[in-house]
């Protein structure tokens, strides 16, 4: 079994009102110095076999497909652990 | 400035139904082989200055108040860039 990460955030020129509105509320709780956030979403999958070169581009076709809009967001895979 | 992420997760005994979904609709398009999905929120922050110990400190502050709920949720902070 191996566990592969997809981390997928909007493009950076697509505004993104969720990480706007903590940026903006961090200065009010008395966080200082956060120039600015961006929030998107992690997926962390449970594939069969090894976390070899098939099972990241098998992940990545996953994404493609139903876990990121290539319209508007773009996405990264990360092996893990592999046992 | 340097950038940190922050991958918040529900804990493992916290039922995902938004992953579950996910894995259940896999088969369906054709792919096999995933044991399980878990989803998740991804936070990139932007700080001032350098990407030191207090930076990540800072960005565990925000976490623990702001991105993640300690009672369901943990959190990972990894630093993406240092400039």
């Amino acid at each position: 079994m191996a566990r592969l990460a997809v981390d997928v955030m909007l493009k950076p020129e697509i505004l993104d009102p969720q990480g706007q509105a903590i940026a903006r509320k961090l200065p009010q709780m008395g966080f200082e110095g956060i120039a600015g956030v961006r929030q998107g979403k992690r997926f962390e999958l449970v594939v069969e076999g090894p976390a070899d070169e098939a099972a990241v581009e098998r992940v990545r076709k996953i994404a493609d497909t139903l876990l990121a809009n290539p319209v508007i967001e773009t996405y990264e895979v990360h092996v893990l652990s592999d046992n």
